[in-house]
């Protein structure tokens, strides 16, 4: 198929930039220093993707992740990296055959592991982040508590989200800051996993033995200003339906195609007035002209993560040619 | 069921409150005067609750919608109150055995539709908007042209989205003055047909034969300050997975399971710092005090229409019993 047959919104991957950003992550994190998170794709055919460059280990953010990875034959070593405490969902992940890692930070969480039968646990460290994960000072006691539970502690894992977007003069020395937290953390925890970093701190994050991406696969506008070396790989085509004298167009994707918290996408070539449940309006750009009823255009999501989580395909293009068609399988919860 | 046992995150609707909505918008807008638009919750479980409340036409805002409207048997009278040339979508709709009506605004849609085996058509007109709509002036010239291409032309629709949230002292005097110009559009037009209006319009707009509002049936924290009559019927229950001692607790739903065009949703009795793919990391607000790990909170979205095209389930819930489950059935394109 040509990818102008595609019905819209079409999510688009260009085939060469993905594979020039896993190659390039590959090259600075090969194997499995590098446990690809699932959460930016959501699509057990990209992620087998990444199983065939050398990449067998995988972290997840929700259960159904976990599940579909497991059911897709990448269950070699999965990590939720994220808490929860629902019985049900932990015995599935725990039945699932596949090896399975859940993140603790609470007792709460150790007991919800251990009485429903998980074996492995991350003690899940705060470094700055306000989210998940326990005081640095912490994570000591909660590494006992987990193995008096019955649970193998691996290690620990800390997410430094917070510092994916630091200007480049003080992000290394920020993320230094937030790695010695996970570093003490460890010493006290023990075990031979440390789990953290990002897409945004792959450069300098130099303390962890897993780095924790998936951004970069596919990359994003917001992600591309920082200059990571990696491509935007993912366009929403939509097409052009209605044109008024006025001077704007209309295409049809919008609130509901486009994850908007870090704000409008871009129209290539154009400039967005708004976005609306299913429109994006917008002018002339640098072209100076609007194109037609019936034309594509090709629009840069803000935010790649909840943008895919709103499709049913990723669309992956050589030129014009439709060569592949990812299901993105893994969403929902 | 009771609501507590929910796997979260779970969209839930207040069935008292759905039900008074239903009420007020029926006694002011009765039978078909109303044209519920399904694109603000996208289940034909819920639509067929307004059915039986006398609303058997319906309007949509995408080719699967119409469709899976006309599946359930509620095709009496579709509206895609929206553009398109996709042949095959035109066709789908054409062959799906509902009395099926398209908007068109432009030589290409009208040409698209009559093509494709579209039999009837509205006539869409900007009223200020700045989405979709020809020009009022060019509406009689293109309703002769679609007559002339064998199209029956119902009428117009004209949809003064820009007045939605307009303060009230301007609100009448400007929706009336957008109403004029689709007026004006609709003598040259013909028909019997004047659909417009909205959720936000519905006391002001008196010139519309049929109201294209959905809103009102789920609402939420945007429109609810508008003070409209109707009762914020949609809350997002979500669980505590981690709470830590430097005050802040963090929630298993976020970005993924929120529309984030309207800011940052509230959690009731909380105060949120921020949203992240699966969280929302929040304070303590008013209570004065944080939950427990496991305990559950609730959330208001701020723009119920993105936050539902997340979600594959609304939970319908009479005091802590889930009385019925309305599969979300009409999500994508």
């Amino acid at each position: 198929m040509n990818v102008n047959d595609l019905p819209t919104p079409a999510l688009v991957v260009n085939a060469d930039a993905f594979s020039h950003n896993v190659a390039a992550m590959g090259a600075a994190w090969p194997g499995a220093k590098l446990r690809p998170h699932v959460k930016a794709f959501k699509s057990t055919s990209l992620a087998k993707e990444l199983d065939a460059a050398g990449h067998h280990t995988f972290c997840a953010a929700t259960s159904r992740e976990v599940l579909g990875m497991a059911a897709a034959g990448l269950g070699q070593d999965l990590l939720l990296a994220n808490e929860t405490v629902n019985p049900a969902r932990l015995q599935a992940m725990a039945d699932s055959g596949a090896r399975i890692t859940v993140a603790v930070d609470s007792d709460a969480t150790v007991a919800a592991a251990a009485s429903n039968r998980i074996r492995e646990v991350l003690i899940d460290v705060d470094v700055g982040c306000f989210r998940c994960g326990c005081p640095p000072t912490d994570a000591g006691r909660l590494a006992d508590l987990a193995r008096a539970s019955g649970l193998e502690v691996r290690g620990v894992m800390g997410y430094e989200g917070h510092l994916m977007m630091e200007p480049g003069e003080t992000k290394k020395d920020r993320v230094a800051g937030a790695m010695a937290l996970l570093t003490n953390a460890h010493q006290a925890v023990g075990g031979d996993v440390v789990s953290g970093g990002g897409t945004g701190t792959y450069r300098e994050n130099r303390w962890v033995t897993e780095l924790q991406a998936g951004s970069y696969t596919l990359m994003d506008t917001a992600y591309a200003g920082a200059d990571l070396g990696f491509q935007s790989a993912l366009l929403l085509w939509l097409t052009v339906v209605s044109v008024n004298p006025g001077g704007w167009a209309v295409a049809d994707g919008g609130l509901k195609a486009l994850g908007m918290d870090h704000g409008d996408p871009t129209v290539i070539g154009h400039r967005v007035l708004y976005c609306s449940d299913e429109h994006v309006t917008f002018t002339a750009g640098d072209l100076g002209t609007l194109p037609a009823v019936g034309d594509k255009v090709q629009v840069l999501p803000a935010h790649v993560d909840p943008t895919v989580a709103y499709h049913e395909l990723l669309h992956v293009v050589r030129g014009e040619d439709v060569i592949d068609t990812w299901p993105i399988d893994l969403r929902g919860w």
